[in-house]
């Protein structure tokens, strides 16, 4: 999906709140916050974390309007003596707070509609506004938004400043209404169309992908490409600007896209086991899965995902070898032969759970997550992978590095793709 | 545990990437950072984020180590050209960047081990290190942190810069492992006495934790209490400051551990699996599991424990009523007369898996974790389980509130509380 991004117009972020930077809450407002001015096409440039305190919050205003022509602050507008957000701005802009006539009104309407006794002496504090500042109603909530336009400096163009509650449902309506209109207002009429998308992947190493990728895009569609790896894949993100900026990105995602299509997850948040699910729904198969290294994270992954009973029928955390032979058939001698983290064991599962279930497919998943197990030859990280389908059933081995976590994580992604490549034939 | 908190010693953070101000990404690092700093007894002061921009880098470090003795910084480390933290710092310190042989050597080895034909272009990149800064090994990516000590200013005593990798699990490796150390030798030593300790708990929520807690504990013992729920649970920390803190602290937390005893997980970080492993480690008893809605998430959370193959024996993820009779012996009457999400069914997977795996306990959990799946009388997140013991077998209905993941994990949470009860026979 491409999506427009960068106009040239910057923005900053200051998110206030003791909670924020003692790590007790996630700040999923900053994110939504540049997440929003992104997609109208501002370029986020800073974001700021500060706690409760006047002169901090005064310094991070400063910042921000240094860093962005529009700067969105939220936190600290509560009625409590520890939200100083209104103070902290007054204090920087050398004003007073006033009282605002209005806003007391609309307050002790607010009260009166619930049932209160009135507007109490807490309450009374959100209709102070630091003089110059526009308050804006709140539909969600008690506590007004803050308009500032801040006049051009010698040094620095006019600002827009807008202070919002932290309760992110309060945050998020005065964003996709009144808030986020003047915010876009702030744009140039001749924003340049600079545009986005991204493809996820798995199973390369970043540093592998970065060099297929960039020997592969011609320079001449001037892309700039980021990558972002996690334990599951990596996420490629193309982003093109100036003259053509869509086309131009519309061919680069393209050849990615097919340069990477075996490794490449189909689905706009890069979810593997949609990915797989979609493909057996699409061809009506089922799926079932022996897994002993994994411990049940394959099955987990399988049935995340919303309407997975159409197609994963069932499966076996065959964690000790009387499992693997009582629960799916996989013969003692077999076992005692080979070990139970070999490729014998691994088909052997994917047939006995595929003949059990009478899946289309069985997947088979035995190995050494870790810390403990290893044997001469098999060290941790050892996993070997069956694959059955009415045609063939085949085995293959791989050694993860990390954690027994990381381990288990990669197995099951690799499980996923191993049976994607076998749903969709390629 | 009792551990030493506030120091006074500041602290300040910085998050380095473009998705973190394009919004793709919670920010979710800082928020853990945050908490271990918390925990450690540091203030954070600052956090900022920043795009992978040198100048922008350098800004923020600058202005990190201003507010902050100890400045963490993620993110911006990896191989590709988008990676900018190395330069940031070697241009805002002043200084080149050179490669270190050892790391070099270090990174050929790991390109060695998981076959690689060496080191590529891309990653020897990773082998640039400031001049100045020390490299440290990271066991579980190729990235190296890099430590800083930097000298005292008229301005501003000595301070410790962090450079961490941006994948979560490395940061975390790092910051539980040499960083972690390195950071807490920078507490003063003659840190003022303030102690606290945290009380795990799942299976009451928030608000009726907090009214009996406060009920309980007398103000004499001047403790401070702040609550962290989480899906899983409410974490409980309780903290004191001078005059014989530590033994005030010990006294609530004592009164506290015995007021929610059925509700109290016995882990330092809270895993309920963990403590369950535990308690049959310590009985030399064995579990296994059949389970549908949760599909496989209970023996994840089961083998997400090292060395849980002693006592786990493995399960069944019964996601289709054939597998429910197949594979644990659910009779088909049974399903047809109560549906598959019962008391019953509930009761005979617990007894089937236990009797086919001859374990000594057996746990049972059907139900419908939605979206969809619901039918009258059993709305979504409706579960029953099952739990099976030589003893006796009982059954159990809950329904949980959430999204289909929350409900999921909730409703493994409630198995394994009910296991550990079953377990420890309280």
């Amino acid at each position: 999906m491409i999506v427009p991004t960068t106009s040239g117009t910057s923005a900053a972020l200051v998110t206030i709140g003791d909670e924020l930077l003692l790590g007790d809450r996630l700040d999923t407002n900053a994110a939504w916050i540049a997440r929003a001015l992104s997609d109208w096409g501002f370029e986020v440039r800073l974001h700021l974390s500060v706690g409760d305190d006047e002169a901090r919050i005064g310094w991070a205003i400063d910042e921000a309007l240094e860093a962005g022509e529009v700067v969105v602050v939220t936190g600290g507008l509560g009625p409590t003596s520890d939200d100083r957000t209104r103070e902290g701005v007054a204090g920087w802009l050398g004003v007073s707070i006033e009282e605002s006539a209005e806003l007391v009104a609309a307050l002790e309407a607010r009260a009166r509609e619930r049932g209160g006794a009135g507007l109490s002496h807490l309450n009374r504090r959100l209709a102070g506004v630091p003089a110059g500042g526009v308050p804006l109603h709140n539909s969600r909530g008690s506590a007004p938004a803050l308009l500032f336009e801040i006049p051009p400096t010698a040094d620095r163009s006019a600002r827009l400043l807008a202070l919002l509650p932290g309760v992110p449902a309060e945050m998020k309506g005065f964003m996709e209404g009144e808030v986020g209109e003047r915010i876009r207002a702030r744009r140039p009429a001749d924003a340049s169309a600079a545009v986005s998308c991204t493809v996820h992947t798995s199973g390369l190493p970043e540093s592998v992908l970065a060099e297929s990728v960039e020997g592969a895009l011609p320079s001449e569609l001037a892309l700039k490409v980021a990558y972002r790896p996690s334990i599951l894949g990596v996420e490629i993100r193309l982003s093109a600007e100036g003259d053509e900026a869509e086309d131009r990105l519309r061919r680069g995602a393209f050849m990615v896209e097919e340069l990477l299509a075996p490794y490449r997850i189909d689905h706009p948040d890069g979810d593997l086991a949609a990915t797989v699910g979609r493909a057996l729904s699409d061809r009506g198969q089922t799926i079932a899965v022996a897994e002993s290294c994994t411990g049940g994270l394959m099955a987990k992954r399988l049935t995340d995902i919303p309407g997975s009973s159409s197609y994963f029928l069932g499966g076996v955390v065959s964690y000790s070898d009387a499992v693997k032979s009582a629960l799916v058939g996989v013969p003692n001698e077999t076992l005692a032969a080979n070990g139970a983290v070999s490729d014998e064991v691994a088909r052997a599962l994917a047939e006995g759970i595929r003949a059990r279930l009478a899946s289309d497919i069985g997947i088979g998943i035995t190995g050494i997550a870790g810390p403990g197990g290893a044997v001469p030859g098999k060290p941790v990280g050892t996993v070997w992978f069956g694959v059955s389908s009415r045609a063939a059933t085949r085995g293959e081995m791989v050694r993860f590095a990390g954690t027994r976590a990381e381990i288990r994580a990669r197995a099951v992604q690799h499980a996923l793709r191993l049976t994607l490549l076998e749903v969709t034939g390629a």
